[in-house]
Order: structure tokens, then C-alpha cells, then sequence
């Protein structure tokens, strides 16, 4: 088992991590144990969880972003106050992105600040949305509209909970793994170029160098007040472009095919920014390209796209439209102002490929 | 000008502060400066703020606890995003105790937290509310049962204001400043026990004790772990009481009413569970008595009251009830906890009175 630690709280790693989870919660002498599901964490995580923990109190949602609103916070809180939930109890985050984020928001605010534990069931969640303490739901159609920042006690990851994920879930968390060699380092890109998508026992074998560079980054910039900006690499485009799809697709675009698009986009920006290579933005395209499905842009106005964009709460004001982008592979920098013409450039250089 | 600073905000007393927040607001060059208000401060307060401010953009409320809802929270919300406010502007909440702690919770939260300064208009909000970085709103009837704890930017109090307060307002206040004397400070007690409730402006004369009282407490436990529990004198059978009233009443209790009721249950629990002399009871008995109007519990189940104490968020858990006591006049004691008979005895005790 892997241990990092991160100020006040702990990252486990390992196949054997919710024995330890047990042995936690009973030195901490929770008043009770709550677990947040929805109905495939319950039906295919909850019974590994289960065997070590009993007494616990579900609560269970619906998957999938659309239900990541305040109508499902309304219930979760509901469900806390109807079960008794005081400050000395505990809730389990056990899902993807979306039980985590809400789950998170729900305890940070309940009786302003219950404690809260992730367990993420997702590749995306274990290399990325249960770290760093961002919590919250989306609000009238824009992502993480309302939230707070605030550390979960601990993450227990346990790869064995992807065996039964499907192989599409994986590719949101490979988008991540993806912008975190992009980003931050150039070895790292390429040990996930070499393993590429087909092996999914060697993506998890990788889990540990993502969740690492992650952690750096949060440890030193916790609130994104500025360094942290580095994660935002490809989701300026990529956020704009899932927002749309929700809205507008029958079978909207997941997470990770958004940020995979933006990441193109936002390649081509930093070729035109700053000066990224042409050989470099290829090989991003190329690689990206070969395992997420491509989706026509040609239909979208970028106008539209571009007021999802000034909706975004990483802009320092609505007159300007804030990217993270490339100076070279494993090299990401903060702070860019694009302008609506660029970044209709960057939808067409997409179109394009 | 008085100036206390706290880690990283600071508050300031005068009736010059408006020019000074001007001076910060440009100084900090916020993209969009919104003020929050309600029918009465938006009447009676705003136009002493705008004699400096301009270019603000309003959003108004009703007054009262009962719009310190989720419904107002989302209107809240709803405008802060139809006009735009990003990470870079800020929230005054001008107003007393709901403006205060529905703006700070909308501010903390609305893309993961926004700034925002509180420039209180009422007595309670000057010596109590305002300060200690507490915001919220009730919940299915449960007073504070959503929110979080976020420090405000700074606070400016400007006790000009108060020149609007009905007389009845003033009551909010002075029995949070009674509450401070009684856990904190004896000699303050005295202070306050001297000067009464007949002037208005003397009473504003004791606003800057009781500040720096609560500010002491704060800056000990911000999140409220231990020792900052001793705020909570008078409020947990007072928050019963005036949820009790609220769903009730045509005319509910002022939270001050509910929570003079409360100071006085709970002077008779520390008389039981402390050894608080007869005396000092019958002494904070009758002083608030002759200020603060009889209200009959005798209508009241206990076990009514009782489950309404349960699910108060200061308790470590829903089978206790928690409490902070006082062993005598200016020192508070937390952690108590007390019997449902011993409680209905204090609820008699007040009615026999």
C-alpha cells in the first residue's frame, strides 16, 4: 500500500486499503458511518466496502452529471437531517466524480462542515476529481457553479474497484492522465503514450505517477489562487463544449471527450501563444485522436461556445477568457488571454483533423 | 476609527469607515462591486453607502428570518450569475443577521468562493453576527442548518446606522452583549447592567467591548472545535425556542427574545449542573426580565422543544444534548450535558418567574 500525505489528510493506495478504512473510522468514533451510492457504486463497489464495514446509513442518488444539481444536494441534505447526521458522523464518498463533488459539497455545509471521506470508483476520480478538495454542483447549466473548497479526511483508492468499470469510464480518467504528463512532465507523457489505451491492468499501473503530479500541485496552491491554474489545461474548450453537449446532445459528450477536444484546441493556442511546436502539437493531436471519438464542432456557433466560456469562474473577469497553456510537452503556463478569433481558429484547427 | 485585525481581515468601528472601504474596494480594483441588501437597508442604509460607492449593482431580499432559505439562496445566486459576477468581484451584505449569513453562505460558495465584506446595520449584527465568519441559512425548519464557516474580507461598522433601528431591534443586540458579559467578563456585565436599555446611544458605546470579546473567542477556535463553543450560552434551549415560535407564532420571537429565554434556562441548568449562586441567578433572571417580554412556555411540550434541541448542530451527537453553562457571572463553561427532566425543569423555573 501506497501512503501519501497532505497536510491534514491522507491519500491510501492499494488493493488492501479498506481494512484500514475500518480501522480509521473506529479510532476516529464516528457517531455514524454515511454512504453516499449511486445505483451502480451500489451494486457493483458497495459489497467490497460492505465486507469490512457494517452499521453504515446509505444514501443513494442517481448517476451522471445531469443529476449533479442543487435539487439532489436538497436530497442529500434531506437525508442527513431525516437520518440523524451530526458533526461527529462521517460521509463516505463512494462513486465517480459526480457523488464526490456533491457528496463533498453536501458535508462540507451541512451543520457548516461535516467530515467526508472519498472513495473513488472511477479512473478519472482516483487520478483526479477526489484530489484536491474541490466540491460542488453545477447550477442552471453551468459546471461547478456552486461549491467550496474543503479537503476530504482521507481518500482510500482501491484499483481493484475498475475491473468492473466500463472501458468508456476509463477514457475520462485517461484524458486526465493524459494533461497531467502534458502539463507537468514530459516522462510521464510518455510512459502513458507507450502504454496507450489497450491494457487496462497497465493504465492502472499508472494511477500512482498521476495522483503524485496532482498532489504536487495542490499542496502548493490548495485554493488555485494562482499555481493550480496549471490543471486547467484543456478544460477552458472543454468545459464550454461539455456544458453545450449537456444541453444540447441525446447522449452528451462524457468529461474526458471534452477535455481530450479541448486539449487539442488549447495545443493549438499554445502554438499560437507560445510558440509550442509544430511536431509537438501533432503528436498531441495524433495520440489524442487515436483513442477518443471525434465530434463535429462545425455545428456549434462559437459564439455560444464563448459565452459558456465567459460563464467560466477560472476567468479573473468576464471581459476575458482564461487558458492554461503549452510552452513545450510537460510544460504548462498559467494566466493566458485568448481572443474570440484565436479561439475560433482552435475550433477549426479541430474541424480540421 | 477603532481597528481590530484578525489574521487575515480586519475590522473597523468609526462613523468614517465608508470613506476607508471606498479607499480598500479601489485599492483591491474589484471587477464589480455587488451590495445585498433588504427593503429596510436598501431605505434606511443604503444611501449613506452610496454617498461613496458607485457603479454598485443591487440585489435585494426580503427581510426576516424566514427568506434565510435555500430559495432565497438560489435567487441569490441566480443574480450573482445573470450579472456576472466572477472570482474577481465582491459581495457587501449591508444588512443585519440574515443579509449577513445568506450573503456570506451565496459569496462562499458561488464559484467556490467569492470575497465578500459585511457592513452590518443592526446592533445584534455589530456586536455578534457579523463577526466570526459563520454564514448559513435554516433548513427544514433547523436554524443554520446548511452553510459554512469563511472569514468576510473585512467589516466595516459604521454605528451611524443604527440611528434607523426600531427600539425593538435593539434587544437582538443587547442580549448578545449580555451573553458576552456573562461567559467573558464580569466587570463588562456591570457595564451593561448600568447602562440599561434606556439610551440608544449608550448602549452603542458598549459595541466596541463587546467586538473585541467575540473577536478574542474567534481568533482562539475559528472552526468552532472547542473553547469558541462558549458563545453558545442561552442558544441552545434559545434556538429551540425561536424555531419553535417561527413555525408558530403569527408574530414570532426575535431571535434576542428567544435567546434572553434561553440565558435564563440555561442560567438555571448552571445553578443545577455548576453550583451558580442563587444570587447571580436571580440577578441575570431579573435584569433580562425587565427588558425582554414574558413569553409563555407553558403551551410548549417539552418533547417538542427537546427534538428540536436534538437535531441542533452543536451537539456531538443526536443523544445528548450539549450546552455551555456558566459556573458564575463571567465565566463560561462548555461541554455540558444536560437531562431531559433537568431541562423541562429549567423551562419551568422560567415560566414560574
Amino acid at each position: 500500500m501506497k501512503e501519501y500525505y497532505l497536510k491534514d489528510f491522507s491519500i491510501y493506495i492499494g488493493n488492501d486499503v479498506f481494512e484500514l478504512l475500518l480501522e480509521n473510522l473506529i479510532e476516529r468514533s464516528y457517531s455514524k458511518v454515511f454512504v453516499l451510492v449511486d445505483e451502480n457504486t451500489e451494486k457493483f463497489c458497495l459489497p467490497a466496502l460492505t465486507k469490512y464495514l457494517f452499521d453504515i446509513k446509505l444514501i443513494r442518488i442517481q448517476s451522471g452529471e445531469q443529476h449533479k444539481n442543487i435539487s439532489t444536494a436538497q436530497f442529500i441534505w434531506d437525508e442527513l437531517q431525516k437520518q440523524h447526521a451530526d458533526k461527529n458522523s462521517v460521509l463516505i464518498n463512494l462513486g465517480g466524480g459526480v457523488v464526490g463533488d456533491i457528496g463533498g459539497f453536501c458535508a462540507a455545509t451541512f451543520k457548516r462542515g461535516m467530515d467526508f471521506i472519498n472513495v473513488p470508483t472511477t479512473l478519472l476520480a482516483m487520478v483526479d476529481s477526489s484530489i484536491g478538495g474541490k466540491t460542488g454542483i453545477d447550477y442552471n447549466g453551468v459546471k461547478n457553479a456552486i461549491g467550496v473548497i474543503t479537503q476530504p479526511k482521507a481518500i482510500y483508492i482501491n484499483p481493484d474497484l475498475l475491473n468492473s468499470l466500463p472501458k468508456d469510464e476509463f477514457l475520462n480518467g485517461f484524458a486526465e492522465m493524459i494533461k497531467h504528463g502534458l502539463i507537468l512532465d514530459k516522462s510521464y507523457w510518455e510512459k502513458v503514450v507507450k502504454t496507450g489505451f489497450d491494457d487496462s491492468a497497465k493504465i492502472s499501473g499508472l494511477i500512482n505517477g498521476s495522483i503524485k503530479l496532482k498532489l504536487d500541485v495542490v499542496k502548493k496552491d490548495p485554493h488555485e489562487i494562482s499555481y493550480r491554474k496549471v490543471l486547467n489545461f484543456g478544460h477552458t474548450i472543454g468545459h464550454a463544449i461539455e456544458s453545450y453537449s449537456m444541453q444540447r446532445d441525446k447522449k452528451p459528450l462524457k468529461h474526458g471527450e471534452a477535455v481530450a477536444i479541448g486539449m487539442i484546441c488549447e495545443a493549438y493556442l499554445s502554438k499560437v501563444m507560445l510558440d509550442l511546436s509544430n511536431k509537438e502539437l501533432r503528436q498531441i493531436g495524433e495520440f489524442i485522436s487515436q483513442y477518443f471519438p471525434k465530434y463535429s464542432l462545425r455545428t456549434i456557433l462559437s459564439p455560444e461556445l464563448i459565452s459558456i466560456m465567459r460563464q467560466d469562474k477560472k476567468n479573473e473577469n468576464e471581459d476575458s477568457i482564461n487558458f492554461t497553456l503549452l510552452r513545450k510537452i510537460g510544460k504548462g503556463s498559467i494566466n493566458h488571454v485568448c481572443s474570440e478569433s484565436q479561439i475560433a481558429a482552435a475550433l477549426n484547427y479541430y474541424d480540421g483533423l
